[in-house]
C-alpha cells in the first residue's frame, strides 16, 4: 500500500461502552437516544467554530485531530444510514442532512441497495449512490480521490464491514466518557483487532480519549 | 457518606470492547481466552515487581494506581468466580488461587450460594462465604473493615450487581487496548452511569487508559 489513497476512519466517536450511535434512529433524531452527546467534544473545538462561522474554540489535540477530518481526503464512502435514516427507498427530494453546501467538497459514495441518480451539490460535493461491495466501492473512491486518501465516513455497520474486509489503513476512534447502554456497537466481530493494527490511546483536552490505529504492514 | 468505609472498585481491567474477562473460564484458565492480557500492564509496574520479589518495574501513573490497590482497604468483597471458577459447590480442599498467603491480608467476603466454613489463611486473609444481598455483604464488610475502605474485588457480574444497587462510591477501571470480542461485558445495563459518577480518563504509561469515577453526592 502506497502512502496515497489510504482508507482512513476519522473522528468516529463511540461511547465508553462501544456504541457509535444510539437506539431509535429517525430522520429527526439520526443518532437516536444518543442525540449529539457523542459529538459535543467536537463542537468545542476551534475547527467547529470556524465551520459554523464563530470565533474561539479549543486548540489542543481535539482540535488538531478534528481539523484533520477535512484534510487530505479526495473522496468519502458512507453507509446509506448516514445520508438518510432507512430503511427503504430514499425519498426523491431528500438531499442529505447537510444543506445545499455540504462540508465534504469531494465525491461521496453512498452505499445503498436503493440507488438513484448522482446528486451534485454546491461547493464540490457529489453524492454517488452505489449498490456494490466494499472492495468495489473503495476501488471507485480511490479513483475519484485522485491520489488523495478516502474517508470512511460511517455509520457503525459500514465501518464494521470495511474492517471485516480488512480494507481500513488507518483508524481514529474518539472514546467519549458516557455510557449509552444501547444502540449499534462498533467493535462487534472485531476480536483481536490489535493484531492487525498498532493501536495507541491519546488523551484529548476535553475528557475524551483518542484511539489511533495504523494497519501493520504484513 | 463519610470519607471512611467507601466501597471502591480498584484496578479493574477491561478490553476496549468492554470485556472484563474472556470466554471459556476454567480452573486452569480463570480468565478464559483472555488469558493474562488484561493484566500485563500491571506486571510491568514496580508494585508488581515488589509483590513477586523482583527489582525494577515502571514508576508512573500505572504503578501509582496499582499501588493503591493494597492501601487503605480493611476488607474485600468478591464474587464466587474470583475465588473458584463455578458453578456448583466449591471443593472442600480448594483454598483460592493465591496460595497459602494471599495478598489481601484482610477479611474477604466471597458471595456464593454454596457457603462453607470460614477459611483462615496466613498473613491476615480470612475468607468468609456468604449467601446474601449486596447490601448485607457491604454492611458486614464495612464492619469488618474497621473504618477503612472496602474493595469491590470483581468479577464482572459482581461489579455490575453493586453498580446496579448504587453501592459503589469510587471506581477505577483500566481500559486495555485489545479487543477480546467475547466474554463478560462490564458495562451491560449501566446506561447513563456518567449521570451518577464524575468520570475522567487519565492516560497510563504503558498504553492503557485509566477511567476514574467518583459518585456524585446527591
Amino acid at each position: 500500500m502506497s502512502a496515497a489513497g489510504r482508507l482512513r476512519l476519522s473522528n468516529f466517536a463511540i461511547s465508553l461502552d462501544g456504541f457509535g450511535t444510539g437506539e431509535g434512529l429517525t430522520q429527526d433524531a439520526p443518532f437516536g437516544h444518543a442525540g449529539e452527546r457523542l459529538h459535543e467534544w467536537m463542537f468545542a473545538t476551534a475547527m467547529w467554530h470556524r465551520l459554523i462561522g464563530e470565533p474561539g474554540g479549543t486548540t489542543g489535540l481535539d482540535n488538531e485531530l478534528a481539523g484533520r477530518h477535512w484534510e487530505g481526503f479526495g473522496a468519502e464512502i458512507m453507509g446509506r444510514g448516514k445520508f438518510h435514516t432507512g430503511p427503504g427507498p430514499i425519498p426523491e427530494d431528500w438531499r442529505g442532512f447537510w444543506g445545499e453546501e455540504p462540508p465534504f467538497r469531494t465525491p461521496v459514495i453512498v452505499l445503498t441497495h436503493h440507488t438513484r441518480p448522482d446528486l451534485e451539490m454546491a461547493g464540490g460535493t457529489r453524492f454517488l449512490f452505489r449498490d456494490t461491495t466494499p472492495q468495489e466501492a473503495l476501488a471507485e473512491a480511490r479513483e475519484l480521490a485522485g491520489g488523495q486518501d478516502v474517508r470512511l465516513g460511517g455509520g457503525v455497520r459500514t465501518v464494521r464491514e470495511f474492517l471485516d474486509a480488512d480494507l481500513v489503513d488507518e483508524l481514529h476512534v474518539v472514546i467519549v466518557p458516557i455510557l449509552l447502554g444501547r444502540g449499534q456497537r462498533l467493535w462487534d466481530g472485531q476480536e483481536a483487532l490489535e493484531e492487525r493494527f498498532d493501536l495507541r490511546l491519546e488523551p484529548g483536552d476535553s475528557g475524551v480519549m483518542h484511539l489511533l490505529g495504523t494497519r501493520r504492514t504484513s
